[in-house]
């Protein structure tokens, strides 16, 4: 742990010099001392644990800067579909162009439909950009997305088999929307209250610190039955977060302020940890060529299809563009739909490894477009 | 996770209706959804885990409301010893008593020798009397212990395979000593410069949270590094601690203010796996009058042992008692001498469970007889 730490604190030195976001600092040094360069650490059990730990306290963060009602618009529906719909033809295109077969084209695609907001979300915050339109439609879009991504796994996991049940994809369909709209109403109306109630009768006056603890249960709480339902935990998160949001509180410490100190330490974990799940000497020399090109294509057909989509909602060129990019990294998520393949035996090691590539390099390359290229002359 | 903090939640609210210290009701709760009871969670590495991480975490912050130059003093260190020596004596005796054979009863003697300020710690900061002399005797006679505690491991271990070597004891006794004159040195000196330096020239200014992740860095390290010389962790945490005391920070977010936040969370789920670690059901009912017997003198010889040497010094009979008791918990540090006892096939796994069980019973006593009685009419 205390080289973690430590590993994240040199991330700040290293962001600082070359004047990059402090997320890439992280990832690099991560890197840097795990199995791809130094080997001083691996993804161990604990790494993971603290990762998956901070990922989940960084959504609920970010969560708690937002308003329900502001995110979850029809627009953002649309900017989501297209940025599934396109990614998921582009990369069983790709796939049947290399010669793959038809099942592993199929999981091929799906892995290219994810998206994971953690590391645009901390960029846009890193920059003050986190109360803009194309911050809130990007996150949106990205909650809704991983409804959709929940779905075309199930459904390629159906094709693959043969056998294509539209009942029992209506039911996960249900169980999804049923989680966001129950845990929305749950957290605006009873937790809020309780949480006013306890800071104003109850146990906050003689334990100012009980509203903090009861946030942060709520926050692990929501991610459990996010993962419960098919959703990534930090999509759970995130709702927690919107649910707590722009509350004034008397007697307790501000849990604002304590998760903010949360997330200083667990989120520079998770960032570090990216780069020590990546060992490049995993990637075979043959499938570069088809890991780029996949790369690639990841990039295009997300950007193309969210930007598209939201210059059609009316949404500034400009602001179609951060959103097309902020949606791209895959994250976490491509990873699970990777793992679920190689563990039923549809796609190859090899291919799952260059899964996992894809999925980290649109997540590093992320802040660097963001940061460098699309808000460069607009501080 | 989320189940540890929501338990956590439930021993505040039992705490405040039975009118006791937090820690006796997360301790409570833990008993209640433990393995003794309710069997909801047991003790597994990720408990574990996040319980040394609470441990490291709640001796830093209480480290922070102390100087070095207060703690270690002549007159702690004779309250230190004769804290040792007398339980050391009474344990040896009392299982002589009980006709167990030599070796045995060396061990049983060492492990009632050991001290675990976590406890105490806790409950005099709750009520506020952390800046008492009591308390600054009790945390400067503890530390002491932790070296003397060490050395009696070190020598009882000699005395069982019947070659006393003063070298090695010796070398044991001058990695400690020089562990903490040159923790204390450097960071007395060399960290706190740097986190000046931090703070006011360069990376505190871009990013004011960089201080507080590398106080966190310090913590863990210097935990780390007490356990490699023998000490126990939270020594380590409570050095470092001590070495961060009473900083002025201009730019940087407040470490102090950061640290607090993390105990709020991390030392509640520490307290919940104290009770979750009991197992009531591996205790052999022929061995319940040992067991009372043994926690019996393991009160009394510290007691009388710390408040007599107290007494010596001057200090005032109510602050004696305080010393005696608050010093009573033994905490993990008799756990780990009863499981080196085990695994080195000194001592029977009844008992281990014995020691475990001795160790408990002083720790959930003392937080009851330091607010119930001690302090009772003092507010």
């Amino acid at each position: 742990m205390s080289l973690l730490l430590f590993v994240a604190l040199l991330g700040y030195h290293i962001a600082s010099r070359i004047n990059q976001s402090v997320v890439v600092g992280e990832i690099l040094v991560g890197l840097i001392i795990g199995p791809s360069l130094l080997n001083l650490i691996t993804y161990t059990n604990f790494v993971e644990l603290l990762a998956r730990v901070g990922a989940v306290i960084l959504l609920f963060v970010i969560g708690l800067e937002f308003r329900f009602e502001n995110i979850y618009k029809v627009k953002y529906f649309i900017i989501a579909l297209a940025g599934v719909i396109l990614p998921w033809l582009g990369g069983y295109a790709l796939a049947q162009y290399y010669l793959f077969d038809y099942k592993t084209s199929i999981f091929i695609g799906t892995a290219l439909t994810a998206t994971s907001i953690a590391i645009t979300a901390n960029v846009l915050r890193e920059m003050g950009k986190l109360k803009t339109e194309a911050a809130e439609a990007i996150i949106g879009a990205a909650v809704i997305d991983d409804i959709l991504g929940l779905l075309a796994l199930a459904v390629s996991n159906q094709l693959v088999l043969g056998e294509v049940s539209l009942a029992a994809d209506l039911l996960i369909l249900a169980k999804a929307v049923l989680y966001i709209v129950a845990g929305a109403w749950v957290g605006q109306k009873l937790i809020r209250q309780y949480i006013q109630h306890m800071d104003e009768k109850t146990l906050a006056k003689r334990y100012p610190e009980t509203t903090f603890i009861f946030a942060m249960t709520v926050a692990f709480l929501y991610s459990m039955l996010a993962e419960s339902v098919g959703l990534s935990a930090i999509i759970g998160a995130f709702l927690a977060g919107t649910s707590l949001s722009g509350m004034r509180l008397v007697h307790s410490k501000s849990f604002y302020e304590g998760a903010e100190y949360l997330y200083i330490i667990f989120a520079s974990i998770f960032f570090v940890s990216l780069g020590i799940l990546v060992d490049i000497h995993r990637v075979e020399y043959g499938t570069i060529g088809f890991l780029l090109a996949l790369t690639v294509v990841a990039i295009v057909t997300k950007v193309t299809g969210c930007y598209l989509a939201s210059r059609a909602q009316g949404i500034s060129n400009h602001d179609s563009l951060v959103i097309g990019f902020g949606m791209s990294p895959r994250g976490e998520v491509a990873m699970i739909v990777g793992l679920i393949g190689l563990t039923s035996g549809i796609i190859t090691q090899s291919i799952y490894v260059t899964i996992i590539f894809m999925s980290l390099i649109t997540t590093v390359i992320t802040p660097i477009i963001l940061q460098k290229w699309l808000y460069r002359h607009r501080d």
